[in-house]
């Protein structure tokens, strides 16, 4: 064989792809799909990254059915996609060459729950809202919510973390070990269950964030927490956004164990005000939310009040009842569908980036400044406990001076970002999209060793080829 | 060149060391070492494995040194061998082919604190009590503390936890970024300053606790802490190990932050009383410690004290003021060398397994019932909040017969672990003695992967060969 015929390069022929649909259909029965509406359905979806729907779509149920299929594939170059619910904003789930989309839809068992250890083992298909009613009369919660009621598999694929993070940390810090099918077809076991070792090489956090360029996610075992006794929660108002900004620095500084710190800028609060029928001022706005004993969440709700207070901020106005934080943290939630109040009929172009949060302030300045000067409407909401934050830019996708406008704007953003030490993506990941700025990211050395790694583990190139760190 | 002469399979030829000897002095002067002395001091240290000295210590002063040695050593296949303090105990830090040990004592800048961001960056011969009394007077701190007095690369490279991890982590959850010399010589920087990314593979996770076999650490960005305005500890005593364990349970599934949680056995409690003038009882004991504001750490005291008293333990004496909080910690912290009190002139062989928190019990009252059918002297400490433990025989390695009953012992507490799906370390790290112990921890297909990456990164074989997982 040539170099050439060992290493996927491009579209499969027909043919080939007629073969493995066959295979996959004796195998399968109606668990294989080839029907346009649901190969569709599996290309980009909450993105407006071009759609590219793969060749087949299939529903296995075990590991072992994963590695049978990534063994077919395997062999004859055929790209492999994983897919958990398709929440991502960055075309992760394409099929630029066509291929094999895995849907884990049937992978939802939970296998275990240690709740004395705090931790349990699921499968990838499994959601975070479906794992937490799972779990409910236990005692114990998974706290990483991004947001979407997104697949667990995804999640840890895409190094998700979202609201929670400033006080649990992301997936990376959330989950003790994974099984993976690799693009060989073997079966690997990242880890043991010990909350922590020191045995090896860290191969738990290689497949966290590689957005299934390396392997197919199969089982995951992932941290619990006990559910506070207490919660207390509210909103903030602040004359500015580098006021709000510089109250959460504070708050960090001071070590009060915050458990959400959201900021809604005052666009997004009137979307919010609108499509949540809440009544808050239209200013940016701190969501705050403290997880502990009843004693603990009032002293740390009072104290972020003084905070705030500091930097012009309040009344910070604040509850432990879970009606109230619920329709607020609700309202928060549905940012992404509030945004459309905004624009009706346009679509939503989410991005993200990070920075140290001593810069966030001026990066959110300056966004704000760019939003205007360019003419978008374009709503930003911010986990700024960890200096991240979203624009979620709405827009008319046919129209192409909008587009170009767009695309101007999201490259400014980026640059932005990186000119202070950020990244291109805290939380959404890289997909298509953010490719060209992982290159601006990071320098050629760094860049050359990610791709050594795609190598090593995927030399035949098919593991959700085109993503990434496309080699 | 035949693939024999492309790999490093054994001690290169005294021919081969004297010209890159000669290139080092060339460049280095004095800051080159050849003597038996120093030599000998940086194989094994703090370790029983037999010594096997390098044959050149330096002493580079920047990334770019570090860079030409490594550059110079590729070349001519010699053995790099990067090395902090000495402090593990493993033999991580051994040459058994000889080679270059690059000793980081002269890379101990702070290069920059972002007191705002919590960070900072550092060079890795900077200890952690160095970097805390650097940052003392800023409001902040690094709180992972391995007991002895690491160097910040040493505990980067051997995912080093020790005290404090149950509440802030390990070396693996304070790491953003590293900047490291490749086996190539190439300078890769894994990721930029903020606090969190979903920008590409997580190379920094890659280099955490990769023990110096994938490349050399010159620079690390370090997460930050604002120092608590209040800490309570203090210690509490309990009539077995079990109920020990199960108020450690209790209070980490309750949510209670506590921030450290340590257990010493009776015997380990008899050792401190001796060593550092304390009158503890002699029956186990639970050391913990508590961070937050003077009403906090106050409440989380007393629940503490509830939950211990619910298992028979108590009462619990704790305190705010820092004198006598320390003394106790002091007294932790020496446990190593307290232990030597139990037999005179042994040498102590400290060792760590790690289980999931609902086998702790378990596993160390069989490892005590073990130490007693021995015949050996080994007092247990545990940080039981993550379900780690450390056995310390006293034993005489001149000695055959005790030799054989040690290293008996070793490999019934490993496989007392892993039957328990734990680790067969979780901190103190592979290096030579346990390689054999990782192998039966991971599936062949885990450990075939850790070797893919090994020879992806390491094609040579250079970088701190015949350790963890030899290629």
């Amino acid at each position: 064989m040539n170099q050439h015929a060992q290493r996927l390069t491009g579209r499969p022929d027909a043919a080939i792809i007629e073969a493995v649909r066959t295979s996959i259909a004796a195998r399968f029965g109606n668990r294989a799909v080839t029907s346009p509406a649901v190969r569709e359905q599996h290309g980009s979806t909450l993105t407006w990254v071009e759609n590219q729907p793969p060749d087949i779509v299939v529903y296995p149920a075990s590991t072992d059915e994963v590695a049978w299929l990534v063994d077919l594939c395997a062999a004859r170059l055929v790209p492999v996609i994983p897919f958990g619910t398709g929440t991502s904003f960055e075309g992760h789930v394409n099929a630029p060459f066509g291929g094999v989309t895995i849907d884990t839809a049937m992978m939802k068992r939970v296998i275990a729950v240690h709740a004395e250890d705090l931790s349990c083992v699921v499968e990838p298909g499994l959601t975070r809202k479906e794992l937490n009613a799972h779990l409910r009369d236990q005692g114990v919660f998974f706290p990483i919510d991004p947001g979407a009621d997104a697949s667990l598999g995804g999640m840890a694929s895409t190094r998700a973390s979202g609201t929670n993070a400033v006080r649990y940390g992301t997936m990376k810090d959330n989950v003790l070990a994974l099984t993976v099918v690799m693009p060989d077809a073997r079966i690997v076991k990242t880890s043991r269950r010990a909350k922590k070792t020191a045995a090896g090489y860290d191969l738990t956090r290689l497949f966290i964030g590689a957005e299934g360029t390396l392997g197919v996610i199969t089982e995951i075992t992932l941290k619990l927490y006990g559910i506070p006794e207490a919660i207390s929660g509210g909103v903030c108002p602040f004359p500015s956004v580098r006021q709000a900004c510089d109250a959460v620095i504070a708050t960090i500084q001071s070590g009060l164990p915050v458990a959400r710190i959201e900021l809604l800028d005052a666009l997004q609060v009137k979307a919010c005000n609108v499509y949540s029928k809440l009544s808050l001022p239209e200013t940016p706005m701190l969501f705050v939310e403290f997880h502990g004993t009843e004693a603990g969440v009032r002293e740390q709700s009072e104290r972020f009040g003084e905070i705030a207070a500091e930097f012009e901020g309040g009344p910070f106005e604040w509850a432990t009842s879970p009606e109230e934080r619920n329709r607020l943290w609700q309202a928060r939630h549905d940012v992404y569908w509030a945004s459309f109040v905004l624009r009706p009929g346009a679509k939503a172009v989410p991005t993200d980036v990070c920075v140290p949060i001593s810069r966030l302030a001026d990066c959110v300045e300056e966004t704000q400044r760019d939003i205007e000067a360019t003419g978008l409407v374009a709503p930003i909401v911010g986990h700024v406990g960890d200096g991240n934050f979203h624009v979620g830019v709405l827009a008319d996708p046919g129209d192409p001076r909008e587009v170009a406008a767009l695309e101007g704007f999201l490259e400014r953003l980026v640059r932005r970002a990186l000119a202070m030490d950020g990244t291109c993506t805290g939380e959404h990941g890289v997909g298509q999209y953010k490719m060209k700025y992982l290159l601006e990211e990071h320098p050629p050395a760094t860049l050359d060793l990610m791709r050594q790694i795609k190598r090593a583990i995927d030399p035949k190139n098919i593991m959700n080829p085109g993503k990434m760190i496309a080699v």
